[in-house]
């Protein structure tokens, strides 16, 4: 290496002004997003958002972090970073509406090795797009270029959510009671978990490729299955909430399961009984578990199995619950019910 | 591959139980962290914060994300990872501070391929040992095993933080007016920016190792030197603001140097002029840019050079801002004064 080569940020492998360019392009996306709260413009260090409730009696600030995990592979093989945003998004939104949580805020971290303005315009924009149709203000992120970190074309999404809720109407699980009933809520897909077991099933086992297309998908290719956008409960929650004070518990059906995430609410002594016959099976779970021949109770600790969110409640809510959700245009079922036992679930004709 | 070969998460790379043995290990450090207003114990989906604030008028809300970019490679070179952690935390309190916020709660995101709990332990317990030292709660975070998305050993970390300022007492550089004055405080090393670039002339150009003794860093590894913490700057900063509403701007300098960070909050017709010959640059800075040949401008947009934070004040409150830097035993020194001009940062000396 001569002396006298001069060596500048973009020569070692960081090109600030594609992070920024790619910003510019969703910026007004972004902006579109920020709503009355937001008192800052994009560019300032930190995102500021005015946190005077008049109305709440004791604002909580409720809060989560998320990635995608290895759905961000398939975004990857198929090209198509519109819809990974929304995954994340709406993962987290969930996270805090199980507690009660209206989501305020939000913020994203984007790391690659090589930034493209276009694929930092796409997922982030896609982020903008969730955020928008939810009421969520994307107030800020940061986005990382970090030579050597990450394969060519290859990227890591986080993000960060703030919501809020007044503390008597947090929903904590502290009421759940024997004799309550738990009401599904079904998912779109696989969400964002399971893909690490979903792709080698699918693509080193079975051998298929994203664009394979398959009768039991009704045609839709594997990618197209595998992709769907983890779905927001928002705004049908949020509408029983509004309306009773009685969901005493509720769950994202998240990494680990309906074994593994319903515990997280439940007071001791008080076992979740899951009926395994109340639901169809959706048949991408169905063709993953069966290549991969994979044992019963890991599957549903591995995958939703057609379960995206559980919401506990009273016996004598149950019918009412279930109405407003159809109202929703939900397609609610009674899942099973609380039973005194150890803290834990139970799925009937898996263990 | 047999058909009867039962697959399971493990089996595809993801172990559950490797994320919550590390995190096992750092809870009672987490809980340290907590403080009266956090509401949850750990494993609940979302981190709840007492967001009532009888004694301020209107507050705001400030948030910010970062990640610590290529640092990491140095962590993973040297083994230590136990101050990547307080790097994260202390960027991310100084990217609110800026604008007058008092930090409340953080959360991270740690990624890599495959977990070892230990190195969760060390990384997370570096956060949380920051947090605890600063008064900040580590309310939650995000553990994620991808595999194939990172190499052996390797892994990513994002911090998100939220902090409250009163409306009236935001910093956000409305108020300065050419004839203020630049203070500045100096860095500790590269803080968390520039890393690719030192890296690259360091190693490659330079032929040298993490491990290597050099007499102008008196005798400290380059490693050490190069990994040194990027320092929080909020107790000294904070005493200043609550002795006087008169900074009227605030600068982290991070990625994009004096000449990217200062213009973030100036008002339009305002030039912050740099006293090149203010302070002198520390060895490190000094070594990197030789080695690589750095164009002048380039070192003060790649690195820090020396300077961490820059306070904006009228030239009537200098003596005063500097002596209360000085009673919390900081090495404030004047910096430079603001122009009428275009907005940027010209730096006497190099531009």
């Amino acid at each position: 290496m001569s002396e006298s080569r001069s060596w500048t940020y973009r020569d070692a492998g960081v090109d600030i002004d594609a992070a920024t360019e790619g910003l510019s392009k969703v910026k007004p996306q972004l902006r579109r997003t920020f709503g009355e709260r937001v008192l800052t413009d994009i560019g300032s260090f930190g995102g500021l958002f005015d946190a005077k409730f008049p109305s709440v009696d004791h604002p909580v600030l409720v809060s989560s972090c998320d990635g995608v995990g290895t759905k961000l592979k398939l975004a990857f093989a198929t090209g198509r970073h519109d819809t990974i945003g929304a995954d994340l998004v709406n993962h987290c939104i969930n996270d805090i509406l199980v507690q009660g949580a209206k989501p305020l805020f939000f913020l994203d971290y984007f790391a690659t090795g090589k930034l493209s303005s276009d694929t930092v315009a796409e997922v982030v924009g896609g982020m903008a797009r969730a955020c928008e149709a939810e009421g969520v203000a994307l107030i800020g992120g940061e986005t990382a270029e970090m030579p050597g970190m990450y394969a060519d074309g290859e990227y890591d999404l986080a993000g960060f959510i703030v919501g809020m809720a007044d503390k008597s109407r947090l929903v904590i699980g502290d009421r759940i009671q024997p004799g309550h009933k738990l009401i599904a809520l079904p998912s779109t897909g696989l969400h964002t978990n399971g893909y690490s077991l979903a792709q080698k099933v699918a693509f080193d086992v079975a051998g298929h490729s994203p664009q394979t297309k398959l009768d039991e998908l009704g045609g839709e290719s594997l990618g197209d299955a595998l992709l769907r956008t983890h779905r927001c409960y928002l705004r049908p929650v949020m509408r029983v909430l509004e309306a009773t004070d009685e969901v005493h518990g509720m769950v994202h059906i998240t990494g680990g399961g309906l074994y593994d995430n319903i515990p997280r609410v439940l007071p001791s002594g008080c076992r979740a009984v899951v009926d395994g016959s109340s639901w169809q099976v959706p048949p991408l779970f169905r063709l993953l578990t069966e290549w991969g021949n994979v044992p019963p109770k890991e599957r549903f600790r591995v995958f939703n199995m057609g379960i995206g969110y559980v919401l506990i409640v009273p016996e004598s809510k149950v019918s009412d619950v279930c109405q407003q959700l159809r109202d929703s245009g939900e397609q609610p079922w009674e899942l099973g019910g609380i039973e005194e036992g150890e803290t834990g679930v139970t799925i009937l004709g898996v263990d």
